[in-house]
C-alpha cells in the first residue's frame, strides 16, 4: 500500500482489487468513483443505521461524507504521503429514512495546501436528487 | 413514547426499557448516563470500524458525538417536543485504533433557545483518560 | 425597509439608494452584486485591519464572508422575512495581508427549508485569482 | 518579539508594553487577561459594527472570539514559536446590540498537539452574565 500513490490506492479500492473500509462494510456503502481532488461514494441507507427516533442517524451522513471528503484529499497524495482529519463540519438539511433510497456522497477537494488541504461534500438522494447534507473538512498532511 | 418527556425516553433507554437507536448497537456504544442538559455513552471500538488505514474512521467519533451532544438537547425537550440536528461539528485530536480500548463520550447543553440549541461533546479514552475528539452541534426545535 | 422584499433591500444598498452595514463601512468592503440566492462583497485590506502578528486578523475573512453569505440567504426572502445566523464556519487556507489587494467575497445559497437556510462562501485575491479563504453557514429563517 | 514565548508577547499587550492590534483597537475591545491555555478580551459594541438590520454585525463576535482562542493558543508557544488558524466555528445564541454594553470573549486551549491545537470560546454580556455567542478553533503549529 505505502508504495502506491492516495490515487492508486483509492482506486484499487473502487475496482475491488484492494480491501476497503471495514467502516464502509458495516453501513453499506462503497467507494464508486475516484480522480484526483474527487471522490463518491454510493450507499443505500437501512434501518439497522437509525436513531431512536426512526430516522437514520446523523452518524450516517457524516461517515459518507467524511469519507468521500477525505478520499478527495487523499487522491492527492503521493506514495508514503499520509492525511490526518482535523476537523469535520456536517449540515444535515433532509431527513434520511430507510424509504430514501440509494445515497451518493461526493467529496472534492476545495484548497491543498503544503501541510494542510480542505475539501467539501454533498450527500444526495439518487432518486429524486435532493441535497440530504453538506460538510466541508480540514486535514493535515505528512 | 411521545407522552413521555425526552429525559424520560432517554432514562428508559439507559435502563434498557426502551430501545436503543440501531445505529449504537451496530457500531458497539450504549447510552450509559442521562440527566437534564447531559448525556454519556460509552463502547469499545472495534477493527470493524476501521478505515483502510487501520485506525478507526473518524465516522465513529462523530457519531459517538452526535448522539451524546443530540441526548443533551433532547433530555431538555417536553413530551412531544422534538428536535432536529442542523449541524454537526468535530474536532479529531488523537488517532482511535482497536487498541484505544473502552471510550467515553459526553454531551453537554450549552445554549437552549426557544427555537435552537446548542451543545457540545468530549469523547475520551477511559484507560488513560486522554482526549480523543470534541464537538459542537446546532439543533432546531420543534 | 420591511415593506421590500430581501432582494429589493440589498439591491438598494448596492445601487447606493439604501444605508449599507456600518461595519461594512468600518472595514472598507462593500456589497457589488445580489442575485437571488446571491451576493459579493469586494474590498481592499489595509493595516488597519491586522492582527498582532503583522498579517490581517482572521475577523476579516470571517466578517466579508458571514457578509456574503448571510446575504445570500436574505436575498431569498419576502417582504417582512428575517433570518438570523446560528451557525459559522471559516477555513483560513492563505495569508491575507495589506498588499495582497482588493479581495471578493462570493455567498451562494446551498439550501433553503421553511425554518433553516444553509450557504457557502469563498474569499479570493482580485489579482491572482487565489483562494485566501471560504465558510459555511447555518441560518434560522422566520 | 521573536525573542519573547507567546505569553511574554501577549502579558506584554495586556499591560501596554507591547502594541495591540490593530484590528482590536478598529473594533473598540482589548486584551484583559492572558494565562498559559487562556486569554480574555473585553469591549464594548457600537452602532459602528452593525449589520444594514440595526443590530451588531456576527463579524463582531467571530472576531472577538478568534482573538480569544487565537491567543489562548499563542500563549503555550515557545519564543519564535508561530501559529496560524485553519478553522473558525462560531454559534450566535443570542442577538447583541449597541445597547448590550460590555462584553468578555474567553479562549481556553482544549488540545495542544505537536503540529495542531484546539481551543474553544465563550463571548458573555458582562451586565447580565448571559451567552451571546460561543466558539471553536484549529490552529496549526509551526
Amino acid at each position: 500500500m505505502r508504495q502506491l500513490s492516495g490515487l492508486e490506492q483509492l482506486d484499487g479500492i473502487a475496482r475491488g482489487e484492494l480491501e476497503p473500509a471495514p467502516m464502509a462494510e458495516l453501513m453499506g456503502f462503497e467507494l464508486i468513483e475516484v480522480e484526483e481532488g474527487f471522490a463518491a461514494f454510493e450507499g443505500e441507507p437501512t434501518e439497522a443505521l437509525n436513531n431512536p427516533m426512526g430516522t437514520v442517524h446523523g452518524g450516517f451522513a457524516a461517515t459518507m461524507l467524511d469519507s468521500a471528503m477525505g478520499c478527495a484529499v487523499h487522491s492527492t497524495l503521493p506514495a508514503a504521503g499520509a492525511y490526518s482529519t482535523l476537523e469535520l463540519s456536517v449540515n444535515l438539511v433532509r431527513p434520511i429514512t430507510s424509504q430514501t433510497g440509494r445515497v451518493r456522497a461526493e467529496g472534492r477537494l476545495i484548497h491543498a495546501g503544503r501541510r494542510a488541504a480542505t475539501a467539501e461534500g454533498r450527500l444526495v438522494a439518487l432518486d429524486t436528487g435532493k441535497l440530504l447534507a453538506h460538510g466541508t473538512t480540514t486535514c493535515m498532511i505528512s
